[in-house]
């Protein structure tokens, strides 16, 4: 078992670490040496956690890229070995326990960082206390610190646990990117997971109050579009030049005003874009990031279909051509109602949990959903929960922190959600 | 004197090795170099240069970057001690030749590359013959190569000539970014110059054409302008964000629609231009560099006037704070009559000039109207000229490049336009 | 009683002679002549139907328009009289039925048409059968003939029924200018009424469906936006000018791209939009009619305050003045469940109609939410009901049409729903 | 002969009475008046004037409007009879003085008001002496009653003077619209012509000035731009709308985006520009107006095709369809020196002429052109010359006056260049 010290250290190391999708080195590392500490039965590392994927990686980093993450991890005083045993990116890990003939249940939790300065105010308590993130320009602003640290927290709980099933944990790569899930999710481990619970902290929700079933993830995929238009001297011959830089912001203004859809959420988001090389060259390239979400997978594909229209018609306007590549897609899935009611039960019972909250507005979105989505195709049940924790900062801003009372809150509830499971099974 | 083998490797060697404003340590060393080879009786260097110039200089690199380029600078051969005595970026030089008590001519050549990265393709002569820049993203895409290469040329032929006043030859840096021109035209290597000649190569004129006096360079002034809003999760909370993208992308759509001015030619250039760090945050941030033209100072007031209401209002309408900065500004400064007819008559007699153009379309800006504008104040002649050559691409493109047949045609011309110049002396 | 002759024949004549907000003449004197034909006990015409309304009304047209209006509407043979009672525009009607000591039950319908063209298509039933609108521009587009049908329908139907207790009819104009809920809800006569019924047919349902209790009105506001900037030639001096059709474009732009709220729908609607006097001429003035809608009351706020932002900034952008008047809100006013069961239950008993369906997404908004409050705020119950009804074209499109099977279905739902509710009173 | 106050006493009546293209009945006809008083030779009225133009006139309104301005000018005591000839708004005249057998002498004057409500201002000199602009909303804001007045004035003194030769005044229709100036180029009347003037009063220049020779009209056209979407409830449905408004809007931004060119001055102009229905439709419709200029033929031709490029792109962009219909162009013209110099030398010898000018930058554009280029293209002379004026308010704004004294001015001048003319004739 880990003790509350143990957890708390083990999530401001991450924390200091942030690490982005697939180059997760340091931060695998880490947990993976707590796994060993405590025991697990089977531990599946590098290209082992997606072996039944087959598909291509998205938001994969070129070589030398990746090179500076390993060197980093590294330097930070990861384990060579494990470093190794991840080869082109395989960043993440699936553990096993197994406990007897009961039900095999999964736990999944993402582990990257943001591409985000965190804050040095100092009255930001990771700057205060030391442990804010060593990267620049990266940062821990999701909590998935504080996920990755559940994640071991309660697979220790558990093997103290008069438990009797088998407990897989996902630690999963790439959430923020939406690049993770669907190799992980058809890597093969769910294929015998009966239920499975992924869980988020924060929320905006205070320390002390439980979510137990989130249904409200948005469907989204990304996009980027390179724009090419033709340079010439912006003061000499300004005809002559097609503006590359002009049709994206004429694109970036028409997305945002795709119209809002009766029928549910729907989102834009922008970025990051640049263009231009001298103000005295017509810009002849032009290069923007996009996404575009949708409460259902018919919303999404709306905005799509729109988004699509309105990049092809920006670059046209301007005489320029545009390569648009569509990134991965990730789905929604709702959560189960037995699930659900397990969360509520349990959390409820905890002496440090003093309310429940259900949502009803859609939120962001999250590559949980491949899991989710894997496990109940093939007749499983999911449930995402919430895990509250006060925070001075909202979500991913410089200033996002997790109250690291609710790491002992979180391990708890998931560990007595996995018993209560066992439990409740027909 | 230097022959043309000489004057074409020396072009070839500046070629490979592009530098950007207050950077140009390996250009200003090889220059030096040359000079030490001919022999000039005062060489000015580094801060001397710029001695009598009081006010601050723009577009100096951070010390970081500075000490790449030097380092660049000393990897490609430049001579350690001619870069130490540039110090903070003090680049570029004056050099002097006494030849008697004639009148001072003074000749300006600038000597700094481009942000653009150079073709690779076949056809492109520096590819083909090996010279193609060794700097990724920099270029001589605007023929400073062969600026450089007409100054050192000229002063060699005066050396060998009958010349009995005394010659000035300024290797300007920073034209690119208008950076140079002033520091350079107040330095007080100016004040006893009675005729100034300041030369362009190309201009879209083939080779062995000659523009004697052009006086059509638009005013130029650039800016910077920092747009910060406040991030938010795109998916989770888009209403919580300020949207600095937006923000700058609406400044750009703006920005080209200034109306056009009855009273002559105005222009606007934007670029580079970025924001946005994911698309799952609001942008919190967005830079754009701009710039305005106009053929008058007046046109040019009336566009920086609007324009910067337009930053400032498309802050506005998205909620966004901007923070606007006004480099320096280019003046206009017409060619004199007198110096204009000197070189529509060298021109002539020179076997290898066959035509002889005059503009009458405004075109780009040039920070050379400084040096001019100083002579003209204080009673001296100014004029600036161009020498034709034949390129595959336009100015400021990827396949720009120098007809070396114009090299020697520049030098003829220049050292023609010298010695009539005295003669003509009244 | 009427028969459903009389029904059908009513609603095709209201439907010839469609009116805007206050100009209802025609068809206000048409539903006086059903009632005085069926008899009531009392009828409020004129400033009676909003003697306690102390506000002044909002889109109210001018003396002249309201003449042309007048005129027209005694020349399609509406009685003078009654015309003459409505003075200023004050049209619409309150009938009162008092038939025992029972409560009082209000039925709320809107009479008002729509600024469209009506289709000419030989299918379109209108067209085909001579009731085609006779107004140029004007149409019942969304089906307020067959809601004034339903209200004189229902009366009569009581009047014959064992009803014991009052019954209260609105005929209130201008809904579709969010201009008559307001006046009509405290006009006086809604102080006494116990339960409130509002109805509205089509809602994109089938003949057959009902829908029992809607609450997803988005609260609204109307919005006028002048612009003002300053004339020039526009070939002649640009400069001079500064544009107003140019601002007013670029509010429209940005009304459109204001961000999505995560707390639930927004909306925005623009038009009409004009500007400008000829195309040589820098546009000097531009007027935009605007609106922005939410789902509550505070996602409403947020996208007025935001939508005024970019009004103002997008005129000062260009250099023009801005004088934005808001019109009327409209609330958000949820049905409450008793009213809502009542409807379920007597919908299914009545033969024609073979399905009940709830709405969660949010959909226009109503004005009728201001009667409900009304009576709501009084300790009274309200219920918003709809009649489907087939229709070739969706509501506000020039080939919209009722279902007239579904006039019969109204009436006798609504009917019901008046007796149900006398016998559930406790 | 007229007296000068039979000229002011005519001007004030044409500014009272301003008319658009081909309506100008009675201003025609009020002109006709003063020829028969004056006598003339031949008087070309109606279709006469027009008979060789075998293409079809633009900017013709339909008949009903044609109807109401006929109305109004008989009602304002033009002669019907008249008023008759001028059948389908074939307004304008041709009036012809055979002197003798000397050189045919040419001058095209413009008759037509423009789309612009006058000023009520106490001191607008029209408003205070009571012979404003008795039409709503129409206004000779650009000086054509004076021009007018020149034809008729200068036709007066040539009749009291000693040519012997032939002049022919041309009272040209539509010049605002460009819709005179090609049908009365090729009707038949100028094949004879050997020397053509048309003036121009005002041009900011102040009374007592001349400009003598202008050239610099820009080529112009004009389009018109129907948009159309699909309608929707913008609140219930508004992902099913395609928004007509916000693909005009974006044109109209994307138009004034269109870049500068290096070769000279280019304009866009815009308006009027309307569209929507209500605020709670997705707008089906919008309707542009719009123009194009270029300094000659090509930078003309350019920016028609970009504009051609904006349009449809901007209507794709929104999923809309647009019909775009380019309507006249006008070319541009040079003056000839010859006649150039005939009005410098005349109009210093007049005694109220203290100052000549002349223009270098591009003004707006002329359908005088159309007259300059038939007559240039025969072998004969044209010039366009401008009369000083001093005015409170630029051409095209409300408060556009003429100054009286300017009236005399211009008959002299005219007068004398004809006179001059037929002395210089070789």
């Amino acid at each position: 078992m880990s003790t509350t010290e143990q957890l708390l250290t083990l999530r401001r190391d991450l924390h200091r670490h942030p690490e982005p999708a697939w180059c997760e080195f340091y931060t695998t590392a880490r947990i993976v040496q707590e796994l060993q500490r405590i025991g697990v039965d089977d531990l599946y590392l590098g290209e082992e956690s997606y072996a039944g994927f087959e598909g291509e990686r998205t938001s994969v980093p070129d070589a030398e890229e990746l090179d500076t993450w390993r060197s980093r991890a590294r330097a930070a005083g990861a384990d060579p070995d494990i470093i190794e045993q991840m080869g082109e990116g395989y960043t993440g890990a699936v553990a096993v326990l197994r406990m007897g003939d009961g039900p095999t249940i999964g736990l999944r939790t993402d582990i990257d960082g943001l591409e985000r300065e965190e804050s040095t105010a100092a009255d930001h308590l990771p700057a205060a206390e030391g442990f804010r993130s060593a990267v620049e320009g990266m940062m821990h602003a999701c909590g998935h610190d504080a996920h990755a640290t559940f994640g071991v927290g309660t697979l220790a709980a558990i093997k103290e646990s008069a438990f009797t099933g088998t407990l897989k944990v996902f630690f999963q790569p790439g959430e923020e990117k939406g690049a993770g899930g669907e190799p992980m999710a058809n890597g093969g481990h769910l294929d015998d997971v009966d239920y499975l619970y992924a869980v988020h902290v924060g929320l905006d929700e205070p320390t002390g109050t439980v979510v137990p079933g989130i249904s409200e993830f948005l469907a989204v995929s990304g996009a980027r579009a390179d724009f090419t238009g033709v340079a010439a001297h912006a003061g000499g011959k300004p005809e002559a030049g097609r503006n590359a830089l002009l049709a994206m912001s004429t694109a970036i203004q028409q997305l945002y005003a795709i119209p809002r859809h009766h029928d549910g959420a729907t989102r834009v988001g922008v970025g990051p874009a640049s263009g231009g090389s001298a103000s005295n060259v017509v810009p002849e390239e032009a290069t923007l990031n996009f996404e575009v979400r949708g409460a259902s997978m018919e919303l999404h594909d709306h905005m799509r279909e729109w988004a699509t229209r309105v990049i092809e018609s920006s670059a046209a306007l301007h005489g320029c051509e545009v390569d648009l590549r569509w990134g991965g897609s990730l789905p929604t899935a709702p959560s189960d109602e037995a699930l659900t009611q397990v969360i509520d039960d349990v959390a409820t019972v905890s002496g440090r949990v003093g309310d429940i909250q259900y949502f009803d507005s859609p939120d962001g979105s999250e590559d949980a959903t491949f899991l989710m989505r894997e496990v109940q195709e093939t007749g499983g049940l999911a449930c995402y929960l919430g895990i509250g924790s006060d925070s001075p900062g909202g979500h991913h801003t410089e200033t996002f922190d997790v109250d690291e009372e609710s790491l002992g809150i979180g391990v708890d509830v998931l560990t007595e959600a996995v018993l209560e499971t066992e439990r409740r099974q027909p």
